[in-house]
């Protein structure tokens, strides 16, 4: 048997629901290549805005480990994912992180293909060429309440149901005439799935997020007390939200939703948050104009996650996404952007001295713990200890998730 | 099957002749580390210049992957190629790049070794040692018009037919007799594949190199009228050279000229250089005095290649000599060497700013490309598109001389 | 059969006892990674000193490959090698080099262990947990004459007639009473068991350290002056130790000490230094405060050895501790620690400028042999050569001791 194989297996084998996964998940290069070819190439993953590909021709390109696609509005105004490939010679063929076009030209021979990838001009070659089999590879697109998803080979499921839900959530953010006010990008030394479960649970936010804990109920403990007083701060969004719209799950329970489900790699929902906090800001003061359909600032915050890259907090002025691609068994690329409507105007309607300090601040404290959590994991010596049920049903139902995906009975790898 | 054969059988199975090459060929450590074994190591590689070897003691290190040796003038006027790797316990030898030395000693324990690598004196060792068999190990070297060639390993053919092409080709230019004018290293992010590509059609030229098809034919269509003009220069080169002597294969016909061949690894011939255009620069005027047995400057290029690491331009008045090694599968070293006469003066007989643009510019150009075909050649979405005979195939060419090396009979691996 | 088994299989049976070590052990993952589980977790390896853990609560931290351990001082006045990777799901608990504590808390989750290890609190863990299953896993850890030792898995043999043999040699040195007056670490770019060959022997002393050799009869020819010489020197020096106590052998025949034995890991014995000599210091003068129980100088050097990761030499006056830990193949992370009593106090009782440079130009004098060594052996045109049986008997002990680990019949990997 191939080490590749043995690696595999023998990790599988050593695996225990309810424990922390074993080491060679995180270190093995083996693993990490499945991963790629097993989960992150068959997902449905978040790429980027509807609002930066407003109208035709407008593009941005999106890059996950070694693939690059470029997503492009048609003249039709529908999307195309084209990967960013000459069928050629294989050149990279847009370089841009975004922009306009009318066509795409390879700079290597100049072949040249429509805005929908199909190939209109291929100069030298003489041969009677099946144009049609040459167009740009097409990878897979979906739009939902102005969030875009590409998957980059066979989808390992529809994006039908997921659409449906994230467009009722999103009715009233108003994400599709959202700008980026300002964007950072992380290098993480810490592989991917410590990423996430470090985002399933809310234990370490006491400790690990003094700030955070302020502005929300996740990491309080469950008493009647606190029941009350998150259903209270529930209610009164609920009247803020007047007939703003959107039919997002509220979630005014103890602990973090639910989340992944056996049939479900997306879930989106409404969270109360604490007295005193109209949104996500460190005094909990606005930050920002109100964006979408919302007419007060007072309404909680719209979570959305979709396993295995993105996840999102959107209060009534901004919002903030996360956006995660793997590097290696031991890095990981994050890119976290803050939202804010596209009327309103830096250093008038808005500071980033205000905007960022929240999320950026609860970020790196994020990033930090996995950092020191994958050193760890690292050692030869560790050994998985087991999931308080009651804080980390999320991260024991995101290893439940990745697992059932790895090694699915009709495995593609 | 191990993962190594495992990859290589799949590789092989995949490609197409007429087709790129699959990504496996381009990103496998697995097919990298054959490359090195049954390729590298067994191919007539270029080394550097009789020129800087000229006296006895003179030497020069060669560095490929992980093999360095001693290419040494020996006091006979012979030379040798010495693996610069102690018999003892595997010291490098010699640090330097150049120089002159009289004998070899090892700075660990001072094992000496005469120039030719003959184990002279080993300190300590009291046992009766072989020392006939403890020389330092011998590379296969051999010189032809200027240029030295090694072998790391056992040849895969003979040096004597291509010995007597390059001679005959390099009578007039003069290189046994010039001097390095100025060299740049360059760290391309590039398969070593991908650079022979680019090297081995003129397609490109046209929108990659706007002042080389100033200066060449190769790029051009093969227009009646094109035929004619390269014709007639040709013509005009052919009275320039005067009895220099030299009898490469003239080229004048459209494209590049046919290599490699599945018998030759090697090959070299003069070509016309456009109207206005007495040698490769960017005005077309001379930059450097008369090398050789020159007389004139306008009589056209003679080019050189051959694989795996070397091709060269020599104009009348210069020669630029590109030598390359690989580094990894993502990672080619290349070093481009600026070649004038020896008794040329800088600032007086020639200026490096008017000497070096035409190919830094023309290099660094497809530096770019490479590094931009290689980035799109590693997405797992590339699929091998078909070559342009009519401007391909070259590149079809070395692909065959390369699976053919790879995937001998008699295989080395 | 897998390619990390093939590669174990070819380099053992290409292995000639009493040559260098062939090639593949010098480059080879797999061997690498059989290496840290067969040799570098099953050894003892040094950590630290004991002066560091003086009191209950102090620790340091060690880090080997993956590895990490917390070495502390326990309430009891025991010793304990914890490692360092949280029990619920890996965390790095302590980050700090070294310092005092009471307790262990995970930054992550507040998982708070006793200073022993022992699990105290696990915050949400409503399940009944065998928390006496749950203490941070231990490592082993001995300590003898001030040094401390630890063994990250189980150890290939008892630790207790090393530790007679180095406490009885370490009574007079006062190393429990030291402190670390400098430590300087490299990043080496040579394979761990070649920085072992180079210390094994001192053929390359005369030509590599020309001020170690004046120190030093390590290196000369073994003349019957020069035996007179040493054993003159000897005497003197057994003088000068009055009853100052150690039971190490002395050791004035020429060449260095046998190390390591088929039997023995490690060694501890007296070495008489040069005329002139009263420590090893540039000029031969005192460069510091006398340690432990020593009345007079001029005692020669204590040295100690003990594979695979550490090496001493202790003049009367300070000790300079050389610790070992492999990175890759190619890197080898190295400590050196220069000791002085206590109560010496930098500037007044000695001075750095003095103290390091004997030690700091022969280490780094050493590290630039390794790495052109390294570099040689690389090469796939290497052939390992001879032994020299006067010379080099230690360097061949040092291969027979690694192979037998390596490759032993109850071969653990």
């Amino acid at each position: 048997m191939s080490d590749s194989a043995l690696v595999l297996r023998a990790a599988l084998a050593e695996r225990v629901p309810g424990y922390a996964l074993p080491r060679a998940f995180h270190v093995e290069q083996a693993i990490f290549a499945r991963e790629v070819t097993t989960i992150w190439r068959t997902s449905w993953l978040f790429a980027g805005l509807s609002a930066s590909v407003a109208k035709p021709g407008e593009f941005f390109t999106f890059e996950m480990a070694e693939d690059s696609v470029i997503v492009v509005r048609t003249a039709s105004g529908g999307l195309e994912a084209l990967h960013n490939v000459c069928r050629h010679r294989g050149m990279r063929i847009c370089q841009r992180a975004a922009g306009e076009a009318s066509r795409w030209v390879c700079p290597y021979h100049q072949w040249t293909y429509a805005l929908d990838g199909a190939l209109e001009r291929c100069g030298a070659m003489e041969e009677p060429l099946e144009r049609s089999g040459l167009g740009l590879r097409k990878a897979h697109v979906a739009e939902a309440g102005g969030l875009i998803f590409v998957c980059l080979d066979e989808p390992s499921g529809p994006f039908d149901e997921a659409a449906r839900a994230l467009r009722s959530a999103l009715v009233p953010a108003g994400l599709e005439r959202a700008k980026v006010a300002h964007e950072i990008d992380y290098q993480v030394a810490a592989n991917w799935k410590l990423v996430w479960h470090n985002n399933r649970e809310c234990w370490h936010c006491h400790s690990g997020h003094p700030q955070y804990v302020l502005a929300n109920f996740d990491a309080a403990p469950a008493t009647a007390q606190w029941r009350e007083l998150a259903q209270s701060r529930a209610s009164e969004h609920e009247r803020a939200m007047g007939d703003a719209g959107g039919a997002a799950d509220e979630h005014a329970a103890p602990g973090l939703y639910a989340f992944p489900a056996p049939d479900r790699w997306w879930s989106a929902n409404r969270t109360p948050l604490a007295p005193g906090f109209v949104t996500e800001s460190i005094d909990g003061e606005a930050v920002a104009p109100l964006m979408g359909r919302y007419a007060e600032h007072d309404v909680g915050t719209l979570r959305i996650r979709a396993v295995p890259n993105f996840w999102c907090h959107a209060s009534a002025d901004h919002a903030v996404l996360t956006q995660l691609a793997p590097r290696s068994p031991h890095e990981t690329a994050i890119r976290v952007r803050w939202l804010v409507d596209r009327d309103a105007v830096e250093g008038v309607d808005y500071e980033l001295e205000r905007l960022l300090p929240f999320w950026q601040l609860t970020s790196e404290q994020d990033w930090d713990l996995c950092e020191r959590n994958h050193a760890g994991v690292r050692s030869p010596a560790f050994v998985p200890g087991p999931y308080a049920p009651s804080r980390e049903y999320n991260v024991a139902a995101f290893d439940d998730w990745y697992v059932r995906r790895m090694f699915a009975a009709n495995e593609r790898a």
